[in-house]
């Protein structure tokens, strides 16, 4: 990725608010690099179930990851609370391409920020499936 | 341990609300094991941090974990909100034990609950260091 | 826990090598005390598989952690390699408490031990199911 | 990132062997997202270590992350034996542009690979440092 600018708070269409861990800092007193990505993974799939497009047991189709990156501009670490956010950038066939970004306390403009895709695919063959009707429509509102 | 009853939320002296990750659950779809050392770790370290016990950077002594221990009562999973729990149970020359629980979104009675450990130690030599004066009376006030 | 003596390495009955991550070394350069329990928790389920006692899968039982604990003697870090050993120290109706212990490098004695408690659940209803037949046996071969 | 063709092995410069562990898994059963990151920190790190690039305590500069990302072709999932492998992909004033990539047991083409990028900085300061001298003349032996 060419470098990017850091988001704004408002330029996404969803959020929440994390807490750090005392472990999620590394030997240099900052949360590791890996750690961002839990984080990604945490607010993709914490809206995937506030919109009742994903279902940890039951739909016959789950969300595989794959691509994520991330660019970190501002060290983030214990005991900071995290606003981590995204907006769907793009809805393909099968995939959905998020925004997401790390918001430290106030701060109104991105800690680090990253892509985040997933494709739909059938729970058994992990073959793609197309994502389609009231989840395309529902997906269609968090498009930037 | 002997099994134990599990703590009352008003058993403890200080607490702390913590947010699940998508990666706190396991396999089983629960958080894994691993996870409740994470937490039982951010609610001692963010005691200690608070009470200006802690610090991370410049303090000559750090608190080292010599022995911990958990009881799973009830499962926890992603995305739940714990609040993570602590009382001092024991001040030695050099060593705090910690009574530690974690509850589930508004229960009352602990989903998990252990020991934590603390040695004071010389940052450089690894030694132990007596706990005194002020820090110690601090923590007398946390003990049940 | 009353303070133990650290296990020799042949007091265990089944072993694996596990290399340790840049990101196992918390803030103090050394294993932030909660990778202990991924690496039991590795060392056990390992067993199980190698016993053909464990199907991710399939199995309609599964094994659920009821209670854990650990004692830190020697730090360990990255990049040392570890030797996760365990041995059953008993059997119940359908519990498996484990003595689990890990050995940094080349050390005979273990750098940290502790205790590993699974119940066999039905894994719908998650209620307790008896150990017996062949899986007993089995076990019976590892118990110190 | 455009869609890569997964990496050969012997595309790359340097690798190690990393066992996987059982929280690897997440609730899909394959390796989470964000372990990924995990083993390319190890790689990286692991790898200025071997080649005397890095000390963990002692040295004025240390490198920090300011952007990474992962492409997964392949699902990896414990107990697979992962060999984690880089080649340094670009060499700047001050940071180091490392392809990074995972591969599966015996595999020969990647299960995931990714960019990892390291800037050098004061280890007080934070602010960027120029890598010279023997620093500069050992990396580029590693420059595919």
């Amino acid at each position: 990725m060419a470098k990017q600018t850091p988001f704004s708070r408002d330029f996404l269409a969803y959020e929440m608010t994390i807490t750090t861990r005392w472990f999620d800092n590394d030997i240099y007193g900052h949360m590791n690099n890996s750690i961002h990505y839990q984080l990604f993974d945490t607010v993709v799939n914490g809206f995937l179930l506030d919109q009742k497009l994903l279902d940890m047991v039951d739909c016959p189709t789950v969300f595989l990851v794959v691509e994520t990156g991330c660019q970190y501009f501002e060290e983030l670490s214990f005991p900071d609370v995290i606003t981590a956010g995204l907006r769907v950038s793009k809805i393909g066939t099968s995939s959905i391409v998020y925004d997401v970004a790390l918001f430290k306390n106030e701060n109104q403009t991105a800690a680090a920020q990253g892509k985040f895709v997933h494709v739909n695919v059938d729970r058994t063959t992990r073959r793609p499936e197309p994502i389609t009707g009231d989840a395309r429509l529902l997906l269609e509102k968090f498009h930037g």
